[in-house]
């Protein structure tokens, strides 16, 4: 627990106080994939919804870092899901900051079923960009002041390095950036890459199995009209694939991923 | 009101209540576009799901037409938006079918801000298919047989021709329907074909303009791995344009539409 942050101070900057985010969502109809589960997508949205509103409680939001100049970037996602809900479903997701180091900020979520049993849970890492030149900087004081509440059982910390995957051998597919695929950074949304990595997959394992575990590493950002390359490869054992989405003139990787499916 | 159907038998098949659905909606993160409003999308998907709810209400949802062997398609949507939400702002989503006739089901739509100030109004005309075949049907008795709400105010009805938007003159862009473009029915879902064509206009009318009138026409279903071809047409007055779908090899008409922007 040594990268807790233990400032301490308490003004409308330095906030230490301790939140766990709970918030239920009842799935819609619209959010069901074709097979009527709850669509990843859907899932990952809600998690960072729910992240979203954590975050404004602590002071720390999208809003509360913009006036000051910076941005928030999710940098890395584990997701494990055990079991899909389905239409109407009450769904509960629990989320709250578990390490802040210079850099960094790790995120847990729990999402959980009516009677209380695990559906999923995803660890996250987020960092903060400088609006002026665009680039990666240390958490200012006012973020690394969060205090994580007590008492939670922190996930194992994600790892901050990912071999990167070679395009070559990748079944590709080519994807612009429209205007719908754009969040209020003007970058293209992190859950959009999941779906076009998902739908990158092979027929039978989207229409036949189901995804269990999903692995992100986001390493540069992309914005609209730009055209990428989506790319997938199934490994020899088991059903795992490698994915990576690269912008299409320059090659240039914007994320790598990891997929296992049952 | 002489489309209105007069039965009156009380069983399981035969349903004489009436109901207004009101869901409330609080505008997520997610569900904004780039420049910050509720997206269309979202504001269609949000209509559609309380659509639904208020057919179970009626017992005419979708799973109680699968059951006897029939589906909902929609034929006909058009769409006026005064004001958009932002992020947070709780809307209300009223709905209730209007006319019942032979071959079509109309339903209107209404959402309301906070105040009770009108944000947007919607007509619809849906019809049923038969699975077996998979053509338009005469509505099922336990169809005709719903009582709209007394006291309603409808919409004038839709009209159920339009003009053909040829696609010789419009600026077009490739679509393929992917896996999470699906609905339960394995159809593309009438909402992406929304997002693809308001994608489709200048960048300018999506950055510095806003909807305010979208006229949809249903003309035929897609499926998973079809490509499409997305077509629209600046008209030479004002902000409005045509809008064309349509199966890119056979060149087969799946959606006309008119939008006018502000």
């Amino acid at each position: 627990m040594s990268g807790i942050s233990r400032f301490r101070e308490t003004n409308r900057y330095f906030c230490t106080m301790s939140f766990i985010q709970t918030d239920t969502y009842q799935v819609r109809s619209y959010e069901t994939d074709a097979s009527g589960r709850l669509s990843v997508p859907t899932l990952m949205n809600w998690m960072q919804e729910s992240a979203n509103r954590n975050a404004l409680d602590y002071g720390i939001g999208m809003a509360d870092l913009a006036r000051q100049g910076f941005g928030w970037v999710l940098m890395r996602f584990r997701l494990q899901i055990n079991q899909y809900p389905v239409y109407n479903d009450i769904v509960t997701v629990k989320t709250y900051p578990t390490f802040v180091e210079k850099f960094f900020i790790y995120r847990d979520f729990q999402v959980l079923a009516a009677d209380g049993s695990v559906l999923a849970v995803a660890s996250s890492v987020w960092l903060t960009f400088g609006m002026e030149r665009r680039t990666m900087v240390p958490l200012p004081p006012f973020i690394r002041a969060v205090d994580p509440p007590a008492g939670i059982v922190p996930q194992e910390k994600l790892s901050l390095k990912l071999d990167s995957v070679p395009m070559a051998g990748c079944v590709t597919q080519e994807q612009p950036v429209r205007f719908y695929h754009l969040d209020q950074n003007q970058h293209t949304n992190n859950v959009c890459y999941v779906q076009w990595l998902l739908e990158s997959v092979e027929a039978d394992t989207l229409r036949q199995h189901r995804l269990t575990e999903l692995d992100l590493f986001y390493r540069a950002e992309s914005h609209w009209q730009d055209t990428l390359l989506v790319g997938s490869r199934r490994l020899e054992e088991g059903l795992n694939y490698q994915h990576r989405i690269e912008q299409a003139d320059s090659g240039k990787e914007l994320l790598i991923a990891r997929s296992v499916w049952q």
